[in-house]
């Protein structure tokens, strides 16, 4: 179907995972009238340069957060978002066992999506256009926060004057181990976790909010 | 020094992969006088176990959150929490590249603790009894909130109608890739994160909460 696939971005982190990877497919297609011209752009120039081009290929973007809308005025457009996290350091392995979320308004360009996924070396599912913004909450709820979490905790271990780097192989495979609950909480242990709202209010008060919070919602998962 | 370590509680999740590693090396010890007695108990067994054994060997535990006083009457005592998570489905190399705790209150006690760590295959570091709950806090946050924090965005892609497991290769690579943040609010891109608010505050209002106080922790990392 699409022969020939033109990366626009193709130097940022998205874009040059998904060039190089379109390179080794033998799919690049840097001439003039390419198939599929591929936005890897910031999200809030998606629409500007999508407007930009002249009618004819396919257009999509690779955003999470970005409605099939912003591609107008092209009617043949669908959005593939690698569910994954990139950074220029690597290359096009990175694609390699992640998933990617397709969105198109047709079976036409949900099979073009799903084609480029595949083509990427993505796991594709289909991600309805209007549910973008739940499916996207996700996915920066488990990276970014993901980020976040590992900072507080590390936190509380230079507070305790103990390397924050150990946190890292005990992350990496409660990860491997499917998320598995174990602790205080799981084992309804709450003189521990009292214990430790105590030494955080004195040591690390600014973060007792946040620790008694994902308490709470680690305590209904137990329920 | 040390010569030989009887387990109690090998049959547990942390005592069957200690003492298998134990076995590996030569070092288990299941005679009626072992150098070394540790306790792979339940915390809250730590104190009566350890008081029902006989003055003369080394007494440890391998608890994250229990005071060495735990181990009274015997005065040669330290503890070792091996920084990992584990499951009865995998053997000692569960050990392998995991740091370990070592609380002693002399340094011929410290010295037992860095010994029982190298023979287990730990990196080991010191932690300051007194510094234990703040420690521990750090160690829960990093383990059990963070499957709290998949559990969360499942929910959110489950709600989204696409497979939550999509959430896995990218909690990986988080974690891979050295934390580094990205995302809509490390590019400051707070239209995003207000879509975001909108779509949960829809369909999965009681999340909303946990979503605005780890935003406002990740913001404050950028800041």
């Amino acid at each position: 179907m699409i022969d020939g696939v033109k990366v626009i971005g193709a130097r940022g982190r998205v874009g040059s995972a998904i060039g190089a990877r379109l390179a080794q497919r033998g799919l690049l297609d840097d001439g003039l009238a390419p198939a599929l011209v591929l936005l890897c752009v910031p999200d809030r120039t998606i629409a500007e340069v999508a407007a930009g081009i002249e009618a004819g290929p396919w257009v999509a973007h690779v955003s999470g957060g970005t409605p099939l809308a912003a591609l107008a005025p092209h009617d043949r457009r669908f959005s593939l978002h690698p569910l994954q996290t990139f950074t220029l350091d690597r290359g096009a392995e990175q694609l390699d066992g992640a998933w990617g979320a397709v969105s198109g308004e047709s079976a036409e360009a949900t099979a073009a999506g799903t084609w480029l996924a595949e083509s990427l070396g993505l796991k594709p599912f289909v991600l309805e256009d209007d549910a973008r913004a739940l499916y996207h909450a996700g996915a920066a709820v488990a990276s970014n926060y993901l980020v976040t979490l590992r900072r507080i905790a590390g936190e509380l271990l230079t507070y305790a004057d103990v390397p924050s780097e150990a946190l890292d192989p005990l992350m990496r495979r409660v990860v491997e181990n499917g998320f598995q609950l174990t602790g205080p909480i799981e084992r309804g242990d709450w003189e521990t976790v009292e214990r430790h709202r105590t030494a955080i209010a004195a040591r690390a008060p600014e973060l007792l909010d946040a620790y008694d919070m994902l308490a709470r919602l680690t305590a209904r998962a137990t329920a």
